[in-house]
């Protein structure tokens, strides 16, 4: 947790950008997996741990954009709690540590929103995600759980959105810290990827080390020698020489600032040349957003450059042709990345996600497309300095896509499928740094640099 | 998975037992954590796992009692689906796979339920404990979400718990292999529990080892220096020499099947006299348990001559006083060990926990208490062969129970107050064993016995 004057100033910023009416910031609570009382590891909710600090199930917080007020509601502990979890600190005494003056129990918290609806003052909250709140919303608000969502306020979804997207200091050094524990799970996962080696064995290890340094994964780690499934959640498969293990995977700190990053390596340590030709200009994608990347740029028009890259870079290799920009407008390279270059990151991997891409990655200026591909952009709009995002292309081989594409014959003009097709069973490449928009440019999050050269990945496989 | 043939027979031994009506078995959806599409590791829901074999989101399946006629519901993965998580085999053949001809896509639950009630059919639910579930059976049936657990079918609760209490063998030899993780993560615990290594390091690395060999922990690991919480999930502190690390945690295989054992070792590998003490107690106390646990016993004799044995234990080193036999009737034992003895274990950790402990663990001849202690055993009734449950006593001085006894002069005539105060800054101490109930007695499960005795632990700790 940070000081209580940060998030002083966070409410107060809220508050004045919303303007009137009451804020409502619920918490999460536990998560039942198999039975009630086995619940998963605990994830509070990214906008309460901003606004709010803490990070146990059972809280919420209001803040009255008119007067100013903040409650803080929770349940003290009994003896009963004690026995089974240990002491805590008084509702009150939390309250306190993150700035908030006046606690009450929880089930206050149905009467200050109730007060608020007969005065006739807006309730401001934002789009739930769990079901559990989508009931407590209900039971709140009365609107039925289902549509609860529909319902969130949106001058509050902005406003959280403008304070969320340019990162403090104190979370820059936070994202650093978490990318360190990234580099130590890549580079783990590097070290340990030979023929005969399962993918949920290094996934699992993985776990482990996000674990052991942070709270968790931050989201489900990919780990596949199919890479060409771009979120391939499956580990069934041992590790066959000849393939390249793809590995998306990032830690989530105790205060769930996140790391994602993805490496592509060959199983056993050396890339054979066609791999290196397809990894190359993937590089050389990640290395143009980098280099394009600042204050004042659209995320969208980086995108657009990049496809370009990889669209000569394909047509160098004969798998495409024609004009290449033509070629990006018409949305032919989406056949290889039909996923967008980045996303924000912050206290969530896909920072802010719940409460819409469309606010988080896009504004008024720069709006989501429809088409293939360009469409999986997540973030499309002007860079900002503080901003934390990832540079992410990729180039994969998805069989089904491309007999679909083919047997509709679409972007002939510039697709060579004959030689598309000699690569079906190549799967699939992606690599994925986290940059911070700094004042003239950008710069890796995380101390140290996860190889990613050709020559640095072959060293660290071959130590 | 096993084979289809295990799925229909249990299908139809649970359409029998239930006599009339159409069972609804939900599966399990993803779990967002903090947004819609971050969601924890899939968790299948262990009933449906148990009748319908398959571990995926989004499938329920529904056993007609009257016509012995069978439905899977589940949606097809269409291009998008397989461009961002690969290629699915259909819904039919997923059925089929579990011995089920027929198979719709899931919006056709709605009209096969409705078309139940139509007709003023019973449909008959178990208790849900995901929300979205709770929305979903609302949206089946109209029953208001928060009353859906009120209105789930006792007849399908307890023929569903007749049939998963006696574990198969092709179970048990599951049940076998996730102790054998569990093995692997008690060890590798021991070995790391130095002072200086912190709590959550460890636990990390338990972590990584349920992950890599099977899908994740059974349930948060317990592992504190504090081991008199009893379900102390925080692992904020740095292990201190003269301390007792306390490690509850078990893993779960892919398909699910669990272990659960407990550990509590000394940080740094020698036990002090005084810890000695306490762990001979308890370890005399687990071994009692194996002793007795026989089919024909009920668990609730067992735990009762255990708490005998704790309680002559704490008497002979002057902590409590007076007839053994009536403390423990009296309940005074229970500042020591306010837990029961035991679970159920099987497809979920607390097996079946989600259907209502007073089903699992008790009958019409066994009740539950409601004494201090004794209301907190979750199994009670008469053991049968193919039962597997855990062994798992304790002795715990918390100091917050202590201080309350104490002020409102509690069974004072059982116990020594002056004597139990010294012992405020011990800790806790448990040790668990899931044990097979067989024809003439009780087995471990697992190959290997993870190591218990004063001796075992020092060795091992100290290799």
């Amino acid at each position: 947790m940070f000081d209580a004057l940060t998030y002083q100033k966070r409410r107060k910023a809220l508050r004045e950008k919303v303007g009137s009416g009451i804020i409502l910031i619920l918490g999460n609570n536990e998560a039942p997996a198999n039975y009630p009382d086995n619940t998963y590891k605990f994830r509070q909710d990214s906008s309460f741990v901003y606004f709010f600090g803490h990070s146990h199930p059972g809280y919420a917080g209001i803040i009255d954009a008119d007067s100013g007020e903040e409650y803080f509601f929770g349940n003290d502990v009994d003896m009963d709690d004690i026995i089974w979890m240990g002491p805590q600190p008084s509702v009150k005494e939390l309250a306190a540590q993150v700035g908030v003056a006046k606690s009450f129990p929880f089930d206050k918290l149905k009467e200050t929103v109730s007060k608020a609806l007969s005065l006739r003052r807006k309730v401001h909250f934002l789009p739930p995600y769990r079901y559990d709140n989508m009931l407590l919303l209900e039971e709140l608000t009365g609107i039925r759980a289902s549509l609860t969502k529909k319902h969130a306020s949106l001058p509050l979804i902005k406003a959280v959105v403008e304070l969320r997207s340019v990162k403090e200091p104190c979370e820059i050094a936070e994202i650093d810290k978490a990318c360190n524990v990234g580099y130590e799970m890549h580079t783990a996962a590097m070290r340990l990827c030979k023929p005969g080696v399962s993918e949920q064995y290094i996934a699992g290890v993985l776990d482990g080390i996000a674990s052991s340094y942070g709270r968790m994964v931050s989201f489900a780690t990919i780990l596949t020698q199919n890479g060409q499934t771009l979120h391939n959640h499956d580990h069934s498969h041992t590790l066959e020489a000849g393939r390249l293990m793809l590995t998306d995977a990032g830690a989530e700190l105790m205060n769930y600032y996140c790391s994602d990053h993805t490496r592509t390596v060959p199983v056993g340590g050396k890339f054979t040349p066609r791999q290196k030709d397809i990894y190359s200009i993937v590089l050389a994608c990640h290395d143009k957003a980098l280099e394009l990347a600042r204050p004042g740029v659209t995320y969208k028009s980086v995108h657009l450059e990049v496809c370009k890259v990889l669209t000569q870079g394909l047509k160098d290799l004969g798998l495409m042709k024609g004009d290449v920009d033509e070629a990006v407008a018409a949305g032919a390279h989406a056949l290889f990345l039909p996923h967008g270059l980045g996303h924000m990151m912050g206290l969530d991997v896909h920072d802010m996600e719940d409460l819409g891409q469309c606010y988080v990655g896009y504004d008024d200026e720069v709006q989501p497309s429809t088409q293939f591909g360009l469409a999986s952009l997540r973030m499309g709009r002007r860079l900002q300095e503080g901003f934390v995002i990832t540079d992410e292309p990729g180039c994969y081989f998805i069989p089904a896509l491309i007999d679909k594409w083919k047997a509709e014959k679409l972007h002939t003009e510039f697709l060579n499928f004959d030689r598309i097709e000699t690569f079906k069973d190549f799967g699939g490449i992606r690599l994925e740094d986290d940059i911070l928009i700094t004042a003239d440019g950008s710069r890796f999050t995380g101390e140290k640099h996860i190889p990613i050269t050709i020559d640095e990945v072959e060293t660290i496989m071959n130590e």
